[in-house]
């Protein structure tokens, strides 16, 4: 087997030492070199300082066949990671025809100052990586054995640069193809899932399968790598399917988001319209509906009952309700969610009840303590929702908003 | 004036390298090594290997007055910073009595296993951090003029041992006690709020003002050092009430954590209550207002009324008006506003309509434009949000519901 590239990822931008921003370009492309099959052993920072700058691409090209730096590539004194790595290796900036063209055809302010200019000198004889998302290009080139490539720091335009630009460039560089993706489960832990898979995970070579943490959710990335994309891809069917019919029911998608973004397409394939009675998480449920584009399909509306008051007059919950049993109540959501699918005229009405926390726990009914009611189709069950310790208000809300995303696709899917 | 120290952040962790996270620490760290006044000029990430772990802590032993790692501390093999950094600096590890005992105190599944006791192996002669928020103790020594603060890795921890632990730990290098607040501002942009107070940040050394920019909002951070806390707290008066004043209706907030908090403490001290009626925002800004424990006190409820039937059914919007004006208009925030108020019977009423996009504009109506209402005691006014070019659908939902959270804050203050 081929010995594996290794790539050291250089980050170059005062505001991440001052912890202005986080690295999480350094993030996504690990997570993409990762899918290539190339290892990255170090992550370094450095400010905007050419010495430091020119010190660690020294030492990343000692150790690195690959380097990938981000940010620096703008237009003011400050940006200097072209000039500093050209002179690494020996090389000069030119300025290149075509991205000064593209800088002064893109400007709308008014007439670009001369400084913008800066970002069209690219290091002699690089592939110069066309940036669609913003105004500096990247660039990639090889020299001294060691492969470079530079990419604009802001993350929007660092992830659409690697995706579309540096990715393909690295792809060449590891032959043919590869193809990764990514099994979605809710409703199994980490260890679990893994548990489960190991057995499949530990002789799955090419294609490989890999388990990933992430939000009280789970994922296992399948990647195959072949002599084309089209292989690769058919590489991919048998593994997937063997992780899918182990874990069954807990997979909620394949390359899919996000939870609310399988069950509003879910919803819509099935012409199913939704309602939300909201309590503890007073909202939650609707903004994550509404993340999704075009949700409007199958989301008519929902209602943020946070006093018993709003509870009586906008749901109808029962004032005995209320009294006997109280707020956070099996029965008080039970009532929500078929009220609030009456009212609203929907296939499905959720309700939910609950205690976020931090205060407001007894004994009786401590913080975390949370009933969900999914009404489909005229029929109503409430479910209690799983309990953990010591989360913060936000997790509670978090979790609780994902749990109950996931009964609703159950149900609908009749899955017990 | 003393040179001021410099600190490099390792972060040991696979899992950063393999993108599973972001390296979170390194930008919490970062901040608060700013405040201390404590210069970082490189953050550096490595694996759970000891080969490149060594030979990182020798490379930042050689250029940082202060080491601080993150991670790698736990029970399990793969956990090696102590030993690998213990022995760059000649140092042996020793078991730590009390951080043993502490081990199996804690300890609440079944029989501890023996590899957990791993945990209590510290650097001979290091002061222990004792860690309140998980197992693994952090460690702090001086060696060879260099001094190394070893911290777990888990981001919660992390946070906590920092602030209670390594930062009074260095607060005590650097000399007397420093102070930090933030003014918190919204409704001004980085370079506006710059211009207007770069005649008092340029002068001010101690107390000091640095700007920061994050989520559309901005914030300035007023820092003094003094020979103790009460020194140091009285120095950052006459320049925060100097920020302040230039800044005037901008600042919502002192060491505050968001526009919500503000504006919930406002609202319980007016003694006033609100109601939210939403459509793009689609649940957002009920969700922000109940981030807020208590928030029962003054957020009665809301409605989101994602389609035209639920606003005329839920809020008595005027079938007349959506047919006249369409469901984005001035017409129908007024009457969403004005309607939840009085259906909710509260002091406030919030409407807002928009298209948050990405499809669904029209060249009348783009995507981005978006109205809110107002309503407070009776009285409604609309107002057009500003509309800003590319953005995300998260984005143009997150700006419009803070820019509502500060027009109701604005409102309650009379600030026009």
């Amino acid at each position: 087997m081929q010995k594996s590239l290794s790539c050291e990822i250089l980050a170059v931008g005062t505001e991440l030492l001052l912890g202005q921003i986080a690295n999480t370009d350094a993030q996504m492309l690990s997570q993409g070199l990762s899918e290539l099959g190339i290892s990255v052993f170090h992550h370094t920072v450095v400010g905007d300082n050419p010495q430091r700058l020119r010190e660690a691409v020294e030492l990343a090209k000692s150790r690195a066949d690959i380097i990938i730096t981000t940010g620096g590539l703008g237009p003011t004194a400050d940006d200097l990671t072209k000039e500093t790595i050209a002179s690494a290796f020996g090389k000069k900036l030119e300025l290149h025809g075509p991205s000064l063209k593209r800088l002064y055809d893109r400007w709308t302010f008014g007439k670009m100052t001369k400084n913008n200019e800066r970002q069209a000198w690219l290091p002699e004889g690089c592939e110069v990586l066309v940036n669609d998302w913003g105004t500096a290009p990247g660039c990639a080139f090889e020299a001294e054995g060691v492969h470079v490539v530079m990419l604009p720091g802001p993350p929007r335009e660092c992830t659409a640069m690697w995706k579309h630009r540096a990715r393909p460039y690295l792809e060449k560089l590891t032959g043919g193809a590869i193809v990764s993706h990514y099994i979605r489960l809710y409703g199994i832990g980490e260890s679990a899932m893994e548990d489960k898979i190991a057995y499949i995970m530990d002789n799955a070579i090419n294609p490989s399968a890999a388990p990933y943490a992430k939000e009280g959710e789970c994922l296992v990335r399948v990647t195959a790598k072949g002599e084309n994309h089209d292989v690769a891809e058919e590489m991919t069917k048998p593994l997937m399917e063997q992780i899918c019919s182990e874990l069954k029911d807990f997979v909620y998608g394949i390359d899919a988001e996000s939870l609310e973004e399988v069950l509003v397409a879910l919803l819509k394939e099935k012409n199913l319209t939704i309602s939300t009675a909201e309590s503890c998480t007073g909202g939650y449920i609707s903004k994550r509906l509404t993340d999704i584009p075009g949700c409007s399909d199958v989301f008519m509306g929902g209602m943020v009952t946070y006093s018993n008051e709003s509870k009586m007059k906008l749901l109808g919950v029962k004032e005995e309700t209320l009294k006997a049993h109280g707020a956070v109540s099996e029965e008080t959501a039970y009532e929500m969610a078929k009220n609030v699918a009456e009212i609203m005229g929907t296939d499905i009405g959720v309700g939910i009840t609950g205690i976020a926390g931090p205060g407001g726990g007894t004994e009786e009914k401590p913080v975390g303590l949370i009933y969900a009611g999914i009404s489909y189709k005229g029929e109503t069950k409430v479910y209690e929702l799983p309990r953990r310790k010591n989360q913060s208000r936000e997790r509670v809300r978090l979790l609780a908003s994902s749990k109950v995303l996931d009964l609703v696709r159950r149900t609908v899917l009749g899955i017990e």
